[in-house]
């Protein structure tokens, strides 16, 4: 089998041109904001459909907005290849997380259809819908429905301006009422492999280029909203008073603790106190909580651990505390045997690598449930992402997706 | 010396008819939010101006949107005596805090007017611009005009969304480049007396209906701003984070100590993470505190202890932080003549009362640089203010009102 080569410099280009949708020229610093189904993004998937168009794929978008590529194997009933990603981005967030994935993947199999390699089983090329759920508070929505794991509640959820998940698809023009009809059968996929960035520092400290993981830890993500009283910061005395913010604030670092002592991370992002004025105790606050652990027992006790502090907090202060879980989905365990293929194909293109935990959240997870699933690392320089600064050089986006095509070629023959 | 009565049904009516103005009658609940120069405070000031036309005041409005209501003296040119407070709330405030204050001075003149009676010197009845400081981040804004504390930093504070109090002035119509025309010289002022409710427990606990205020607490009001790095929140180890806003809940439990230890007050109201995402760790954070004691020195302490505990966590966090001073205001003592002259009016209308400390900031603590100030209190039900349960009686606001009518007949003779 010989190591085929893609065009670094073609992905490299339409990395750039995607990521002109959810970029303001004027504050290049404040990074890339395409929140799923916004106007940046119904742009963005325009791009993606004429680029896959262009690769020699047939385009289908499923009820939910999935958009597949498709390019035909000999045999058109043999179970599918798939790989994909997806181009959503955090607020504020980089031009690489989800996208790379994507772009990643149609220029592997453009490479593939313009060498006129037409290989036995379909591989399937899937930008999935809304991966961050930075706008309706949950995401992997367009996996969920591939997988079967979608249900009615989420697509109930709304954004800040109260627009629900179904409403969003339907402006968007797409059907949620038929998203049941987006679930894939098992035995119509025979693998996932998501090409994507590590988003953390061990390659980068390995001095890799590329990496396979192993596990992906599944996070939790929990809402608790807290009640107090509002009332006059003069003429309050402290001894009085049902605070918020100062709940909210001793239940922060008690998130930290609960993840610094389950050796598991956890972060607060998202907060706001009400009524919010510099003169008044604030009677309402509300804060996000993103729970990960590798291992599900041990997230459960992180869990149980904050839980405890939480309750213990809203007795001493007086302040009423309600916890939601917003997202729960289970860590997962890749591949031996694709883990396997991929570390030959590394050897067989002279590319060195190594295994390695995922510390994000992916689509992989949820297509887990579907069939072997296995994900590729690219370097992220310095661990950034979700920030603007997010980079990986044009070597190493190469590295990568020449990984995911030699994979994918050894996977459809 | 008769006790005269005021009309308590008509104050009644008028603090009904102007809550209109900031009230969702869809959302009772949220209360009443009436900003400076926003459309709702610029509906408010019309009815006033023609409440005080009707009330048989003479109205001027200065450049700043001071609205003055002046019953002349037989003296035209002998020194004012001035009564007011402010109309403009907080967000989701009260129908009390300020407002009383400024529709019983017109009822008390009212009252003066239609009984017939020409007192020696001018009353004015005073509604400044701007008291609660929510909209540009400070505030006594009329009376610093008033009293020649205000300078052209002030103007260019901007609110949330980037309109200057320069402009906002503007746009109402005012003339904010003339603002240094609102000072009232020393000798032209003989008095000021301001009705307000109390926003405190203390006349509830000892069952009165009106207490005579002796010091007003001043305020200081910080910013704190922290960066340190916007990074995933699955990817990134808690070892490497610089997490923003974990350094704010330690701060904001550090400014609750300093108010404990120092027996003062501290709150930590408004404040904001970004970017904001639930899987971001932030990398920004902003928050206020408002800080006060009736001691000055010992709020300097207050002030020293928590800069000492922000500069440890930034350095232990690894996250810069930076602390300005938007407002200082120094604690002021009320005038112990004229504290006597409430306490005699009290005693001729039979109206039992005591003397207390007074909690929030008010627009007399900027009155207080020009002439002699009292401040007459109003029992508040549960202490509540700043908030929509805020609520005076009938009864005690008609007593507060009366005891402020006798009070102004009494200077002006």
């Amino acid at each position: 089998m010989i190591a085929l080569k893609i065009n670094a410099n073609r992905l490299w280009e339409s990395l750039d041109k995607i990521n002109q949708f959810g970029r303001n020229p004027r504050y290049p610093e404040k990074g890339n904001t395409r929140l799923s189904l916004t106007i940046e993004d119904l742009k963005a998937r325009q791009y993606l459909i004429n680029l896959m168009k262009e690769s020699g794929l047939k385009v289908k978008v499923d009820p939910v907005g999935n958009i597949c590529g498709r390019l035909e194997g000999l045999n058109s009933q043999a179970p599918v290849i798939m790989t994909g990603s997806h181009i959503d981005t955090v607020v504020q967030g980089g031009r690489f997380d989800g996208t790379l994935g994507v772009l990643g993947a149609i220029e592997a199999v453009r490479t593939i259809h313009e060498l006129g390699i037409t290989p036995l089983h379909p591989i399937e090329v899937v930008s999935f819908t809304d991966e961050e759920g930075t706008r309706f508070g949950t995401g992997y929505i367009g996996s969920r429905a591939i997988s079967g794991q979608l249900d009615d509640s989420v697509l109930k959820l709304k954004d800040d301006q109260g627009i629900s998940l179904y409403e969003a698809l339907k402006l968007a023009g797409y059907q949620p009422d038929l998203y049941k009809d987006c679930m894939r059968k098992k035995s119509e996929i025979k693998s996932f492999v998501e090409l994507h960035i590590e988003q953390g520092k061990v390659l980068e400290e390995n001095d890799l280029s590329v990496g396979i993981v192993t596990h992906i830890q599944g996070p939790v993500w929990l809402q608790v909203s807290l009640t107090g009283s509002a009332d006059h910061a003069g003429a309050t005395p402290m001894y009085m008073r049902k605070d918020a913010s100062l709940a909210m604030a001793e239940m922060m670092l008690a998130v930290e603790k609960a993840a610094i002592e389950h050796s598991g991370v956890a972060t607060v992002g998202k907060l706001e106190v009400l009524p919010g004025g510099v003169n008044i105790i604030p009677g309402h606050a509300q804060f996000s909580v993103d729970l990960r652990h590798i291992d599900k027992q041990k997230r459960t006790e992180m869990l149980k651990s904050f839980k405890k502090d939480m309750e213990t907090i809203s007795r001493e202060r007086n302040v009423d505390a309600l916890l939601e879980i917003k997202k729960e989905v289970d860590p997962a365990e890749c591949s031996t045997t694709l883990i396997e293929i991929i570390s030959n194909v590394c050897k067989q293109s002279q590319i060195s690598t190594m295994t390695l935990q995922c510390g994000a959240g992916h689509d992989s997870l949820m297509m887990n449930d579907r069939t072997e699933t296995a994900m590729i690392f690219v370097r992220s320089q310095k661990g950034i992402s979700h920030n603007p600064l997010e980079y990986s050089s044009l070597e190493d986006c190469a590295k990568g997706t020449e990984v995911l095509m030699n994979t994918l070629l050894k996977l459809a023959q």
